[in-house]
């Protein structure tokens, strides 16, 4: 499919500045941006490369001031970015989607499969699993009996849902294994990234409410909950029984301690270690012990300056007692 | 299997309070509770939702005092939570146990496999390698070649043992490929996450000991050594030939450097950087790098008032130089 | 096969102490030496172990001056950790290397597969992946459509290439999916741990450069760029669009904000933070945020001494006090 200028700008809402009939058949970055190629630019880091780029056409913000002439043909929007993701995501639409079950994927006699899931080679489902409509597991997925996913999921490969949750009760040798009778619940429209694991709950659920999109490599412990429409970046890990609200935003490699609730709208940066309740809702976090942004950033500021802090006072003690002396 | 209040108490000798023929037939959590299941109320945080449960039986401790009337049916006893344990057990131990090797596993030719072993889909098990009797492999595992496996142990979806450890020697133009011959040698009643990853070692042996329990996505590096018992959180990392002694019980997240040794029974804090041998057994460890956990929190308290000590330090200065002139 | 140690020596230029004609037939850790095997002492840690060691052979560098006599037989080199890891490059490739396709992997009809290449049981190779001649897939290995591996890569269990980045842009009620239409190339020699996952671009691609290592359960976002023969430690996690130049080394745990550019030859410690562009080539970098080495440890050790530098500032503020006073 070839597409001219024009052709996009009317579709978006947007203004052609150069070549109206310039065409474009794919996307690229504005870097790599080849001819036939669009791309787009948002983010002011990458403003230089527009003057190189060999990409046909570049979307672009209607503020941005351009220093010197470019040879792609502009088209003007007010976001770039929205714009790129709406044309790709037109795009992607049109793509034909994989649906079936491969032959080569394990599904249990006893588990029940909606209409249009795709369920890819090597995924195993066990049993008694529920699997909504239009959901998508990518290969070597593992679900684990009796758990339930929703409709329009998506489950990249690798991930493990339902494994038993880490319990263990000492005694005098060891320790006994606490069962893990319960389930995970995955509701509709989220997505779990690839080697993610959600581990089963020890009684009742370990629930991913609806539109929850999780990155790679994720650990979610037994017992924990995810509110809707929250996200997390990879390697968070979050310890059992911790209740995270809706809408929240998670950095890569935080960690939460277990038991805490964390309140909606929480933006929690990367490598933030949360290990108590949060505040209210809205709340950011930075650091390990998590803080208030401001507050870490006053403080890590003044933490390198530890040293000038150190001798000054040193220097203030010995003139003190200079002056005591007199 | 249905069960009344009082059979449950005779059998774990406690005391009913309430309806003595209330019956359940499963677990629930004491929030999701509905008639017909079982709950305890162990972690006062949770007391609250004993007055709404819609569970028929709580387990709760001798010691707990109710403000008001509750609907549900009580068992006393001196810990609810070692009794729902208990209960489960015993419930699990009735269930019929999964043993075979099912035919889409992948079963080298020269493999040992013990008795009442079972084997998921979509397993690998390579050449040479040993499993011990009643050892569980769920799907997607990996067992390299020549690596051995003690009996009762549970392996979860995914997880990788035996892969080559990371060691590259630099050239001119860039790495040769330290061969990595060892093997991996997993004890008995040891059980490991999914997607962990253990890591062969570079000569001999990475070993972890009988009883070790090993949440998920924790890496584990070649010629590394884990004692008996010792208990790890998910996302843990070891790098190189760190020897880790028994019982000890290591947080999320945490991070051991290579080449060290960690004394028996000490406890490593979700996120602590362990870089140094530790002092001795039954040590608390916290923070990054490592500290002990009552200077941890002393100095963390004060690194939030950091600013206002910067402030002090430059009013006393100030105030010294007007006394200086007097 | 064996060998005495003077063909040993007369191979790797080294010098016999003790019985020339002591044979060895496997390698062994110095403190697990047994009959047989030759070991080496590198590691001024683990001197010690020499005088028990039941190996046959120690490879030990010329420079170690030993405290009484030992019962095997030494070879005297430079650098004994070259040597022995010469010996088992040596050895290793005189071993059969695995071929071929395995008849349990799944293949797409349009992938192009080299020569010499090993493909593992259970792996997924989709559509219109290559992969370069010389290639080692092992079990579980999953590259989605598109992908590109070079030659003489190395790829462990579980490795996830080419699953889709995170991208979403939030609409009123949740979140549209940014589509994902690059791709991953992987370029040659490079090794990629066991449960490593690096995910497609949005356009373009992500590019792992030549001669990259990669350990375990690392996380490689969308639009990354890796530069040749950087080596990275566990557990590492790079967000998107971030672009790491070639030679550096990376610590376990580390992690790497999005959009970032860090520069040739930069050392990152195990769990550092690094969060904005580096300064130049060749930076130490350590802490989280990331901090120049010598600055980081200065401030660590007076961070233990927060609460003595808190008590003295209280003191110096009576002392100005009392003497304002007078």
């Amino acid at each position: 499919m070839e597409f001219t200028a024009k052709q996009i700008a009317d579709f978006i809402g947007g203004r052609v500045e150069g070549n109206e009939q310039a065409t474009v058949h794919t996307f690229a970055k504005i870097e790599e941006g080849k001819e036939g190629t669009i791309t787009f630019l948002s983010n002011p880091k990458y403003t230089h490369y527009i003057y190189d780029t060999k990409a046909s056409v570049v979307l672009i913000n209607d503020d941005v001031e351009l220093e010197k002439p470019v040879s792609a043909t502009l088209i003007r929007v007010p976001n770039a970015y929205e714009c790129v993701a709406k044309l790709m995501q037109m795009y992607a639409a049109s793509l034909p989607k994989k649906t079936g079950i491969d032959p080569l994927a394990f599904i249990s006699k006893t588990a029940k499969i909606g209409n249009n899931v795709y369920i890819a080679p090597f995924s195993y489902v066990g049993e008694g699993v529920k699997i909504g409509d239009g959901t998508m597991i990518y290969p070597h997925v593992v679900i684990y009996d009796g758990c339930q996913i929703g409709k329009n999921v998506t489950i990249h490969a690798g991930a493990v849902i339902g494994a038993d949750g880490f319990g263990f009760a000492p005694n005098q040798e060891g320790y006994d294994k606490i069962p893990q009778m319960g389930i995970v619940v995955i509701e509709d429209n989220v997505e779990i990234g690839a080697n993610t694991c959600i581990d089963r709950s020890t009684m009742g659920q370990t629930i991913i409410h609806k539109g929850v999109k999780l990155d790679n490599l994720i650990q979610v412990a037994h017992n924990c909950e995810i509110g809707e429409n929250t996200v997390m970046s990879a390697q968070v890990g979050m310890a059992g029984s911790t209740k995270i609200g809706s809408w929240c935003m998670v950095g890569g490699q935080a960690g939460f301690a277990g038991h805490i609730h964390v309140a909606d709208k929480t933006m929690v940066g990367a490598q933030c270690g949360v290990i108590s309740n949060t505040k209210g809702n809205g709340e950011n976090l930075i650091g390990s012990p998590a803080m208030d942004p401001k507050d870490f950033f006053k403080a890590k500021a003044l933490y390198r300056r530890l040293p000038d802090m150190y001798k000054e006072i040193s220097a203030l003690r010995k003139e003190i007692e200079e002056l005591k002396k007199k």
